[in-house]
């Protein structure tokens, strides 16, 4: 565990100093280790260093935990923050502690891989409001001493990526050689290349968009109420109350997982095909293989992922508006900037389909930015963007090849 | 009420005489009164004309509820039958008496309108399985004097129709004019066209299916996880222990009401609008417009549905799929047919996309049926068949005139 006081880098926002407020074992404990002490590197901000959020609240103390892949050249120039979508961590590339199962972009992110951990250091921190190790609403709240619940403030997506930048700073890194995310990641690369343009040379945005559409926060909100819903929830408090709304997570997991894929892999992969079985038994079994995958979704994902955690998180999506946030033009968000710009799109991602990343594109064109922009034909829907898509590895591997090149890293590991 | 003794016109399955099992008075009561007593016509079958189910099972007693427009000319030969999707009943052109709120089908059906009750009798029945009067899951079991719960047998589409077409017998009727619905009542015309081939003169399926997608079985399932989550649900007994699983029905009527509107009208109808507020708050409140409504549209479903009779429906539809029942080959259940068919999709329908019209056609054609396909530009999703929409109107009448005179039906109305 990393727990070391350092100078901030200095962004933009020039934060105050990092300050360590305890050591992890006075923490007392929440529902799971993983929350306060989580298996990865952590960093901890004091009361000290408290962060400005949107809804104008500051929050002290907080951390941030994250995994490093690789090693940081001398120049401090190559590396790269991966940012994680929705239900995603910091464990990129290496094992999930709660679920033992591989990083969740270990087809991207490694030795030999597409974002080459033998060439670049890679970041990737669980965000503000997870519950792998971040702080979030299943931290301890230390005014109460209880997990905060419903009384942790609603963050945005840009308070993400503020929190990221302190890390950065803490990391000693001043820029970036790129930031990549999918989805809710692909909205940080985008609040990061805003926000911090000095500090990302490249920015790499996939299957995303600028604002969260109204049938995303129709889909969101239909989540949140089946949680919710749950009495298990208890208006937040399920943890101090030993309780954990599992049916209510289960249902919203559910109803979202079908708007990652498609129709057309949904078709491909269950089609009408029944669960071990030859013949409708006439009851409310799951007889289809799509409801038997889809009831297995559910009940997976309530065993890793915190209640209170999803409701915030998908609060912060939601919220997300980057036109809106900038005077109601999306392009006065990137003015000035200098980041080279890798956008990528899916054609069968109807939650974030290739029109809005277009928009994107359109803004950036209108301030004159680098960008290059790829629309990939693929019939896995949303999550094309973590599946094996030789297409967006190939994008990847010229994209970043290239800007390595302009930024002198050397192809071979340094260090 | 009518409840009386009839004999059948005669359908190709010569169903048993009906008798009046018993009189309304002597029916305990179930949660509403519509339920065992509609506000609309109804005909009761006893146990001597039992309905054999898909599941094998011989269903009586049992009763159907329904609702009639217009006359019955002395030939009976202006009968139209309008079967009711997922949620609708018998009021399609009348008053719901729950809610109190126009017919679901004002638009289209009445005097002068494309369905024109001057010219045709128009009968809508509640489907079997249903909670406005039809026998379902929420009628009393004569066997138990209870509510049937998850005692009643799983039904199928096929099932709803052959209840139907008892009716049609009691009603005297040897041959409908027209059978005409949209999305499961779609999939009712086609088995009316299938399975009672000389009894429809010409089908209309709308916005329909001749199978339930991997998708549309999965956003069922979802609905289904929700209200059986709910602890009120009881396991199906909640009506005796004086329960409601409003919470977790709702929430399945927002996760389906996503589904019936495209994202293009969401965005139009609401995009990113605040609700009553100028500015985001930081709450888990709902903030946008699109979450009040769709809040809105789960609270008032609550009121006027059965939360079972939402299982046993959705259930038949995903059970639905005429390739599989003929033998793998769709074609196969419309040979030999006569009938007329108008198949009308909508282009922005993803529920039920005009490539699933398409096969339908495609069949009809095989099997050199007289079919004429109309795809509507509308960007108004599923519900595009239920609203306002020029060209469908258009399309319904040009195609019922035609038809009419080619059946020998005055434009007047007969006496």
């Amino acid at each position: 565990m990393q727990v070391t006081r350092q100078d901030f880098g200095g962004g933009p926002e020039k934060p105050e100093p990092e300050t360590v407020l305890e050591t992890a074992a006075e923490l007392p404990l929440s529902g799971t280790d993983e929350i306060e002490h989580p298996s990865s590197k952590v960093v901890r901000f004091g009361l000290d260093a408290a962060l400005r959020l949107e809804c104008k609240q500051d929050l002290a103390p907080y951390q941030i935990a994250y995994e490093t892949y690789g090693e940081l050249n001398a120049a401090r120039s190559n590396a790269v923050l991966i940012c994680h979508a929705l239900t995603g961590d910091q464990y990129v590339a290496s094992a999930q502690p709660v679920t033992g199962k591989p990083g969740w972009w270990t087809s991207m992110v490694g030795p030999g891989k597409p974002i080459d951990t033998n060439r670049f250091f890679v970041i990737c921190s669980n965000i503000l409001g997870g519950c792998m190790g971040s702080t979030g609403p299943a931290s301890i709240n230390p005014k109460t001493g209880k997990p905060y619940g419903l009384e942790f403030p609603v963050i945005t997506i840009g308070d993400m990526v503020d929190a990221q930048a302190r890390l950065i700073d803490h990391l000693g890194i001043e820029t970036l050689f790129s930031v990549i995310g999918g989805s809710m990641g692909g909205m940080q690369v985008l609040e990061w290349a805003a926000r911090y343009k000095d500090r990302v040379f490249t920015a790499v945005p996939l299957a995303t968009a600028a604002w969260h559409s109204a049938q995303n926060i129709a889909f969101h909100e239909v989540g949140r109420q089946a949680v919710m819903a749950d009495p298990e929830w208890a208006g937040g408090k399920y943890t101090e109350e030993g309780r954990t709304p599992r049916r209510g997570l289960s249902v919203a997991r559910m109803a979202a997982h079908i708007t990652y894929l498609s129709e057309e892999a949904l078709q491909r992969k269950f089609g009408r095909n029944l669960q071990d079985r030859t013949t409708r038994t006439f009851s409310f079994d799951a007889d289809f293989q799509v409801e038997s995958y889809l009831r297995h979704q559910g009940s997976t994902f309530v065993d890793r992922f915190d209640p209170n955690s999803y409701l915030y998180i998908t609060r912060s999506m939601d919220y997300f508006d980057m036109a809106t946030q900038n005077g109601g033009v999306l392009a006065n968000a990137f003015r000035g900037t200098k980041t080279r710009f890798c956008v990528v799109s899916f054609t069968s991602d109807w939650l974030y389909p290739t029109r809005e990343s277009k928009e994107i594109v359109q803004a950036l064109n209108a301030v004159a930015a680098n960008v290059s922009f790829v629309e990939i034909e693929s019939d896995k829907g949303h999550d094309a963007f973590l599946l094996e898509e030789p297409e967006l590895f190939a994008t990847m591997r010229g994209f970043l090849g290239s800007a390595a090149a302009k930024r002198g890293l050397l192809p071979a590991r340094e260090g």
